[in-house]
């Protein structure tokens, strides 16, 4: 017998592969996509996987591999699946972690999934009225809220002027028997004749300055029944928060117009995924809005002008609770629109939905969670207390100021390896398009990779010494090339310059030193940080390993490591889902501690010291250090 | 010495007149304008007056006051002004009972004023704020709450959706001083930059079925700035109640129709009253709405129409607390419109603004308010209890369904009385214009008079066989001629008809049983009421005497009558001035009993009794009894 059984434990999958084959091929075998830029040659490193069954039937740990994993990820038992023939009949059960999955990855855009048992806000009730009668001639009103509280035990005392003017038609047209839509138990906000307590629906929204998401929910069952996004509406009025900002602060109809085009933008989505799921306008009965500060002041209205400018305080920091009409959202007229708190003018309730979806604050042992974005914001607990910043990281990461930088839009090229004997790179473009520019994940992964290789110093500096003419001198810089104009649909190559390379060392020395300094005030040391979390779109597809390499966030072991994801559009799901999430959501803003690190001292001081690869002070990347003394560099 | 000297104490005027003249010379010299129909010949009786003082210095009571006057009143002193001659030198006091003053009989329809020490719903507050810093940066709101807090010990949890959005910027203009309006002790409704506290008005509004008064205060003086009144707009679409619940019963767009004009109609009075005030619609935060079921509801945007069916429920009891938004007011987009409760689908809130008003609900001793319109509304309390009706005592008051019945416009008969020598009439008009047709108050008038002359019987038939031009068979009916066609700018007469006679029977009939059916749920005589509350525009021009002649309400001496005026709209303004009043209103209607007169026994046989003048059983009656015996009927 020459075969051996690879099993894929989270998967549920099992391959028979030939003795001699790899864990990459049985992983194909089986339908499993694991990530391989350099297309299985061991160079890329990103076809980690853990064995954790059946090692000795596996060719022993080979020299390619000792350069891309550390010590301590070799000890507990992580291989690159195309540097590990099987070598003996058996089995093999393998776990391939979340950072090797390209499609995983993919579908993790949705956000972290958290299980919430159902508790909205609003729920649906039928009842069953009495008649009024000569002798006992009670009002409409009057009649309602003695049914609802006999037959519900619910102690409703008011009833929404919507719902007043839906009330008398209602009850005869159902015959006596009505649907009562309560909100907090509390406040009647819908009166439907006959029985339709069943269709209660909410809508979650997450408002990024660059993409809207919209999640429809089934709150009964608790189940997302669509989804729809699109692309923030706001951008031609502003790329960036701060120009937006500026330009909702020239005059009251900016902002009304701005405040216009995402109710409009939400409307739209609305309409996409109530078409989708059957749902009509009027059985959405609850939404839940989260986003930035800016984002978020704008949606309701209130003008983020004064956010922009030092102290930077927000409008409002509490929970809003706002009517559907006065936002201009096409939903149920008497329905509400929530948002959870904010922390600060640049934490803002997207973040808290972070926090509340990623646990982080519930957990017994210390956790980060970094949402990257132009802004990103940091959140971390030290079981006892929790804390949060935001730093300026600026549109880097999302292929903002990087000289051939895109969104992670077909042709993107979103990962790169650099073979370091013959310092020629490979890629992966987003939907293997011809490579038309490079986003986020790929400046990070190509800088990654030069470092390792030594075509950038720890300084940033691209060495111009070596032998290959990938290197190139341009008329005032420095550059990379990673595609030559050939390759290319536009005639022009794609390079790494030595701008670019500045740029990531100013975005990636701002949330590390913001992290730093988050974990200075809780006395942590990377070490202790048990889990980090990282969330946002660009936080969902960078290479973990290669954001280590660079110094994007503390030495943090991978497996430590977990995408989360849009975790803001998760954590506005469960407050949409439950009230006691709402709860938590607002228990978290009340506790969460802020630094502004324009006023922490010890701030600009990190941050000159993270501008290098990984760090000035190399000891603070013990794992990084390694891997790049195994490569003599 | 041939003078005397006439005190009117109340008006605090002096006359001196020589002996021979009366106590009317007296008036008319001090500027005191008595009603006088007959021009002073002793045979209307409208001039009663009462001496108080020095009666020795004047002629001894007359024949024809003891025509005019029951036996309890000349006990008490009054005598008609016209038929008493002072005789003697000295010094008269006399008092000008409300029923005898033209003059002011206009000026209580703005409604009695009952003093209302200032505790409006909504107050303004300057605060001055703290900057916030780097090192605390709190949010606008949070800097704004714990001002208010400290400065003023206002707990506030809620910042209105518009005051937030004005929040920022009323900061920064202001220089960290604002002005803030709370509602209810805890709503922050409105956020102005600088000191503007002293700025706060409110608007009370009394929407009648035929006429919309509305009422601008200065909510911290207590004092009313400026008055409006127009005309209901919804007249066009039904001109009574039942009408216009059946256009708005047709479609919730002609629902959306009335209350459209309503408010629209609304907006024009606050234009009126702002401009004659100098004061700018945001600085209007309050308004308080009084009107019958039917208006209430559509005011609001909920259809009255199944107040039209039996049982009649209402839609709702409570009271209101609209935003101004939603019911189309400009006011300051912030504030709130408030109603007091209604009792029952005919006993609206403008029923609970009379009983606030008039202030029967808090006398120790029995008392009776009667608001006459087409439903006309009765409260009775016995000192312990309260107790409402509704009787259907259509439009003959307001002067519809008589031949020639007219509003109380320039030309209309108001006042009437017949010589009993020769049955020839004497009147007088609205504005003393040529006449046009006559009034309510005229044809109670009128018919009062013909009954004491013995043109009417007690059943309510013209006598026929009297000796005068004035009686006249037409081809189906007879009438008494007030205006011969040439004296009219018509060109046909004036008169009163059999059939106008039938529907003073069955409007009088309806309010009259209507009372006695409330008396006897409390067991109370109709000498047991210590006071009653004449309202509305009718019962404030109707003569008391005449009205009781024909038996409207139960048979009180005159001297505890009042007029109340638009005590609706009194009461709406005690409520807009006071939460303590909105307290009262919402205790009475907690505490008021309705009873259902379609459901009552009794009514019926009351009713048919109640046909005849002044009631089939004259002992009923013991004062008009004695003065018809007095002139031989």
């Amino acid at each position: 017998m020459h075969e051996s059984t690879v099993v894929f434990r989270q998967e549920k999958k099992t391959s028979k592969v030939s003795l001699g084959n790899d864990i990459l091929d049985a992983a194909n075998q089986a339908g499993i996509d694991i990530s391989a830029v350099c297309g299985g040659r061991g160079l890329c490193g990103k076809c980690r996987v853990i064995v954790t069954e059946g090692k000795e039937n596996l060719e022993h740990t080979s020299y390619l591999e000792t350069l891309s994993l550390s010590d301590e990820e070799l000890r507990r038992g992580y291989r690159l699946a195309c540097c590990v023939p099987v070598v003996q009949s058996g089995t093999v059960a393998v776990d391939v972690p979340p950072e090797s999955r390209l499609q995983q990855q993919r579908l993790l855009v949705a956000g972290i999934q958290t299980d919430v048992p159902p508790n909205p806000a609003v729920r649906k009730y039928q009842v069953r009225l009495t008649r009024p009668s000569l002798a006992n001639p009670s009002s409409d009103a009057e009649i309602l809220l003695d049914a609802l509280m006999s037959q519900t035990g619910i102690r409703s005392s008011r009833i929404g002027h919507h719902a007043l003017a839906q009330l008398p038609a209602a009850i005869r047209e159902g015959d006596w028997i009505v649907t009562v839509t309560v909100r907090e138990g509390d406040e009647v906000i819908c009166v439907e004749p006959g029985n339709n307590a069943a269709r209660i629906y909410g809508l979650a929204v997450d408002i990024g300055s660059t993409k809207v998401a919209a999640y429809l929910i089934d709150l009964s069952a608790g189940k997302t029944v669509a989804t729809a996004s699109a692309t923030n509406p706001q951008i031609p009025f502003g790329e960036d928060i701060i120009s937006r900002i500026s330009y909702v602060s020239k005059s009251d109809r900016n902002l009304k117009k701005l405040q216009g085009v995402i109710a409009a933008c939400i409307n739209k989505l609305l309409d996409d995924a109530c078409r989708a799921a059957g749902v009509s306008f009027t059985e959405v009965c609850d939404v839940v809005v989260v986003g930035n500060t800016a984002m978020h002041h704008i949606f309701f209205g209130i003008t983020p002008q004064f956010v922009a400018l030092s102290p930077y305080p927000p409008v409002i920091r509490w929970p809003i609770n706002a009517r559907s009409k006065d936002v201009g959202l096409r939903i149920n007229p008497g329905a509400y629109v929530y948002s959870p708190p904010i922390i600060a003018g640049f934490v803002g309730a997207d973040a808290t939905a972070d926090v509340l979806a990623t646990e982080i604050s519930s957990l017994e042992s210390p956790a980060m969670m970094i949402d990257i974005g132009t802004n990103t914001e940091i959140a971390v607990s030290d079981g006892h207390r929790l804390i949060s910043c935001s730093c300026a990281s600026g549109p880097a990461f999302e292929g903002g100021h990087i000289e051939q930088g895109m969104r992670a839009e077909p042709g993107a090229i979103e990962k790169v390896y650099v073979n370091p004997d013959d310092l020629e790179p490979g890629y992966k473009t987003v939907e293997d398009a011809p490579p038309r520019g490079i986003c986020g994940s790929g400046v990070v992964d190509a800088i990654a990779s030069m470092l390792k290789c030594g075509i950038i110093r720890g300084d940033g500096g691209i060495e111009t010494t070596l032998n290959t003419p990938r290197i190139q001198k341009t008329a005032n810089s420095v550059q990379y090339v990673l595609a030559w104009k050939e390759e290319t649909p536009m005639g022009h190559a794609v390079a790494i310059t030595q701008h670019d390379i500045q740029e990531i060392q100013l975005a990636k020395a701002a949330i590390f030193s913001g992290a730093t300094v988050l974990m200075a005030h809780l006395e942590l040391k990377a070490s202790d940080i048990e889990k980090v979390f990282l969330a946002g779109a660009f936080g969902t597809y960078v290479d973990p390993q290669s954001a280590l390499m660079i110094g994007m966030y503390p030495d943090i072991p991978l497996d430590r490591v977990q995408f989360a994801g849009n975790s803001a559009g998760s954590g506005a799901r469960m407050t949409l889902l439950s009230r006691d999430m709402r709860e938590k959501a607002e228990e978290i803003s009340r506790r969460i501690e802020y630094v502004e690190l324009a006023a922490d001292p010890s701030f600009e001081q990190e941050f000159m010291k993270a501008l290098y690869f990984p760090h000035k002070e190399l000891d603070r990347f013990p794992t990084v250090d390694q891997l790049l003394a195994k490569r003599g560099r």
